[in-house]
Order: structure tokens, then C-alpha cells, then sequence
């Protein structure tokens, strides 16, 4: 495994830690300033501040926790994409069931000046979970 | 605009209206052997021949048109993605009423040795037309 598919992989487990820990600004890290983020049913979510502003909403009405299954890497110079199948479980802060939810995702990343790899677009295909 | 980005916004355009026209094989000269369709609530699609096999059995059903405004193209020498916004229309074979679907794709798309851009990765968001 290269060095860069290894280190897309560690952003992926690290992503996903730091989001069940509930610690945006760590997961803020690991996107460019500029991505977006498409799903079914909403308007694309462009840049860092509105996933950040998003997120922290978001963040007194449930927590999240999940997996990801990475099924493929694949990196071209300083440009790649990582396919994952995610499943996560979001517990909403007032006792209320968990919701479960389960599918794939497709990520476009980009390696910046200092070598460091970014989540540039991101096609979040997450469905009710069986 | 690079030759490259205008081939791909070309077969954007091709694959939209050769699914309305039905031509299941044009469309299929416009995907990898190996290419995979993501989409919530059911397994990746996983090759050339399994589109073929769905979308046949799907064609006796209903009748698709749509149109796809392209958002965005990025090319990495011989890899690129596309991001489209995407508005399909479902005619049911049977006289039902016809059923809308919007929402984004992102692609990940590969430049075969002879040249020709081909979809190898797709990432689909359609949902509920509003």
C-alpha cells in the first residue's frame, strides 16, 4: 500500500473517531475550504464554515457514531478518491430512539502544498439502514 | 475549455440522450468494463454487463428522460470527476403516472489508452423531485 493510500485511509478512521467523539474542529482539519458535500434531498453543502456551522447545530440535537468500510482507494499524483460503505448511528440528546443508517460513500480528496490529504467533494449516500 | 472537459461534458449529454432514446448500448460505449453505480438502499452495481442486465429488464417497465446540468469537471491527466445536478423523469410502460427524480451524481471517470473518456466510478443522489 503507498504511503498516500495509507494516509487516506488513516483520515477516513480519523474522521470518523473524531466525529463519534463529538470534536468538530478535528474534523474540520481533514476537508478543504473549499469542498462540498452532496446528498439526496438538499442542496449541496459548500465549504468548511457551513459544514461547520451545520455540524455545531447539529451537535446539541444528537450524537453520531459510525463506521467505514473503505472498499477502495485509488490515487492519481495529487488527486484521488476513496470509495467507503458507511454505516452510522445517530442517538438523539433527548432519549429518543436511535436512527440507523447505512451506505456508500465517494470522496474526491486532494493532496495540498504541504503534503497533507484534504476531502475536496464528498457523495454521501447514506439510506435507511435494514 | 480543454479537450478533455469538453469530452466529458459530452458524454454527459450522450448518456442522457441515448437513455431517453432508449439506446441501452450507446450508453453502455460510454462506461468502463469495470465500472461501479453507488446509490442508497441497495448494493453497488458492479460492472458493464450488470448495468446492461438492469437496465434491460428495466427498459419493458418505463421510459426515463432527464436532463443533467453539469456543475463541475476536473481533470488529473488520464482520471477526472463530474459533478452533475440531475432531473429524470420515470414514464411507467403501463399508463401510471409518470414519477420525478432530482438530485446531484459525482463520477470518477478514466481516459481508455485510445484516448476516449469512459465512467468508471458513480456516485448516485437521486431523490424525491420537489
Amino acid at each position: 500500500m503507498s504511503v498516500d493510500e495509507q494516509a487516506i485511509r488513516e483520515l477516513v478512521s480519523t474522521w470518523m473517531d473524531a466525529t463519534s467523539r463529538g470534536n468538530i474542529d478535528e474534523v474540520l482539519e481533514l476537508m478543504d475550504d473549499d469542498v462540498v458535500f452532496l446528498g439526496a434531498g438538499r442542496p449541496p453543502m459548500r465549504g468548511k464554515s457551513q459544514f461547520a456551522d451545520n455540524t455545531r447545530a447539529a451537535a446539541g440535537k444528537f450524537r453520531i457514531d459510525g463506521s467505514a468500510d473503505v472498499q477502495e482507494v485509488r490515487v492519481f499524483g495529487d488527486w484521488a478518491y476513496c470509495w467507503v460503505e458507511l454505516t452510522v448511528t445517530m442517538y438523539p440528546a433527548d432519549g429518543g430512539a436511535p436512527v440507523r443508517r447505512a451506505g456508500p460513500g465517494l470522496s474526491v480528496l486532494r493532496k495540498t502544498p504541504t503534503g497533507k490529504w484534504v476531502t475536496f467533494r464528498d457523495a454521501n449516500m447514506l439510506g435507511p439502514a435494514k
